[in-house]
């Protein structure tokens, strides 16, 4: 039996318990993890060191090695993650709806576990204690499969948590690494649909491509934000401004970092030089189409490609639109579902807006940056949906859930 | 462009539109539906007859040509769902959760449809009417992919309702028929995850396996049901043989009947003998397990593959269990997550089970056949989830629809 298969098959055998085990053992289970890697801080990082090691060998990018890289700093963020969970309220056997039809049959909605999550990610070793510590709260086994150049980190860092989770009475096979990291093993987990529920894929586009490709388990489709500003011709151009370069620089490697500004024409003229001279002042890589040349002749020509790019660095394409009509279908056509925001004063431009745009997260007069787990006030989240189906925009411990259907009867048959 | 990309994407452009349209516009919508089948009904009986001679000619079972058989009382049951559905209290635009931020932001998590729902289906002309008015009520965008044995019919259907659904002003193409009925058009469609944002397959086991393996888009898996009741040593044996029987006999084509029943052994000499007698007067097959066949010899053995098996008509196989943990792990092995049953007096026992057993609807002292979007008091369903992604068991206007979040700010930036 291979790595993967031997894994699904006790993932799933183990989730069948974890889905019923009370909440303190799985807060102990949180406690005792956190201990753990406080003591191992020095193995975690020798192990790290070795993957730093071969990523500078393999001459990976400096970007790559960054989120690769551990230190006492990155290990106490994952402490702290764990702490986090643990005072998160248990959404398991939580009762959604209770109701009794005209035969005297009492329905009861309760919240359960999805089962096994099959989590695939690219080599950032914190994804593999936060994903674990979230399936494992919300009563879900965990098959983990990060990116090959993380492996020694990984492999320590799952040793320790699935170890501690076994001291705390959780059944063994509930949190468990793939430490095969050729491509096949992905393809191989991406079909065991007998034995995993649900996958995520975190990282990329091609990451998510490729599992949306392969897989016949249910995905949920994260992460990948071609996100917009519009800035409408009722604007506070102050704001606008401010909003502007919040959601561009603040954090311009993530996903909900705005990536293209539409500008209402009627304020263009007015408002673009203003927000280039903040956008250059920040070092951003200003691309626009011919409207936005014709107001300022040194920005860069955007192509088609640009519309359709989620940059994830100091750049961004400008759009000088007729108004909130073409602004709205140019987000429909080009946007990932993921966060847009409108700058207005017009309440009903708002609403417009609001209503049409087809995405996770719409806002109004506000920053695209707070699509966020945290910022929404979940706590902490596994990523965010850019799908319709089940869980859409940040997902927390509920989005890691089902429920099922318990019928009370005394012995009702159907006529 | 070939015809399903070409629908495909007026579904979508489409769905933009219908996901704001008032509630009004699609009842109006379907009453007009309701009257044009009901004035056509010689052109639709016409068409069927086509579709019913060229079965008979390529000699379709009798279980095939009697679900694809259509006559005055089938299209007054479809008008019949129409008015049904057309009552049911529409979903979009619905508000889940309202809440407010530290930094007054304040979130709505609003209803929204999920956009462009795929249907493929076998030879039942019925569910081309009853998708696409639940899928509009609940404002998506419709693809019908039906049988090749039923074009005809739904041609004609299809014609109407989306004639009628224009006439009440719901935009062109946001119901559509494939009437390519080659395979190819089908696995066509399952790629284009662009312009589709969900797929439910609704039929056999075939149907369903060839949707998961070669879908893009995201599946809802549905409707096959090896469903077991298992009668616990403190059972009610009365109320036992009734329910067994209702839920083997009443409807044994459907999904919620039940396939297998499980005996505990401290009262499978008592019971066995007094439902078999019933079984047998209903004229159902039973097989059985050794323990089975050491009570009553004259029950055929029941091989590896019954315990697998879906059977869809009067067929049951039997199985003696140690008791209560034999019963659950043979359920979670076999079973096909659709609806499981105990009956038993002991209310531990029955919380065991409801917590142990990994299915949509879990029973106690009722039978199975209650899994159904009426008898919950949903008013229609489109099909019975076997998955835990999205929604779980029977599917009403609900589990039709997403969600978005709504934010609004007053110039809120990230910190």
């Amino acid at each position: 039996m291979s790595e993967v298969l031997e894994k699904a098959k006790k993932a799933k055998e183990a989730s069948y318990r974890l889905g019923i085990i009370p909440t303190a053992i799985k807060n102990n289970a949180l406690d005792i993890m956190a201990k753990a890697l406080e003591l191992a801080e020095k193995d975690i990082l020798e192990a790290n060191s070795i993957d730093i090691e071969a990523a500078q060998k393999k001459n990976l990018s400096k970007a790559l090695i960054d989120r690769l890289m551990m230190d006492g700093k990155t290990i106490d963020g994952i402490i702290e993650g764990l702490r986090t969970v643990r005072q998160l309220p248990d959404p398991v056997g939580r009762i959604i709806a209770k109701w009794r039809r005209p035969n005297g049959l009492q329905i009861i909605k309760e919240r359960v576990p999805l089962g096994v999550i099959g989590i695939v990610y690219e080599s950032r070793p914190n994804v593999t204690v936060d994903s674990a510590a979230l399936c494992l709260k919300a009563g879900n086994a965990v098959i983990l499969r990060g990116g090959s150049d993380a492996i020694n980190s990984n492999m320590v860092l799952a040793r320790l948590i699935s170890e501690s989770a076994e001291k705390a009475g959780i059944p063994s096979g509930a949190i468990s690494l793939i430490e095969t990291t050729d491509r096949d093993s992905v393809t191989e987990m991406l079909k065991l649909n007998k034995y995993i529920d649900v996958i995520i894929p975190r990282g990329g586009r091609g990451l998510i491509q490729h599992t949306i490709e392969n897989s016949t388990i249910p995905v949920i489709e994260t992460g990948e934000g071609n996100c917009h500003t519009f800035v409408e011709k009722t604007a506070d151009l102050k704001k606008a401004v401010e909003i502007v370069i919040n959601a561009k620089c603040q954090r311009p490697s993530v996903c909900n970092a705005t990536e293209k500004l539409l500008i209402d024409e009627a304020i263009a003229k007015e408002f673009l030089p203003i927000v280039l001279k903040r956008l250059k002042d920040a070092r951003v890589d200003v691309r626009g189409d011919e409207k936005a040349r014709a107001i300022d002749p040194s920005i860069k020509a955007a192509t088609e490609d640009d519309w359709k790019t989620e940059y994830l660095s100091l750049t961004i394409a400008v759009k000088v639109v007729s108004g909130i009509d073409e602004a709205i279908k140019h987000i429909n056509t080009y946007g990932t579902k993921h966060s847009e925001a409108i700058i207005t004063k017009d309440k009903a431009m708002a609403k417009m807006f609001t209503r049409e745009v087809d995405a996770a997260a719409v806002y109004v007069n506000a920053s695209t940056r707070f699509t966020d787990g945290g910022e929404f006030g979940f706590g902490a989240e596994i990523g965010i949906s850019t799908q319709k189906l089940h869980a859409r925009g940040p997902m927390g411990l509920n989005e890691l859930t089902s429920y099922k259907y318990i019928i009370i009867g005394s012995g009702q048959v159907r006529e």
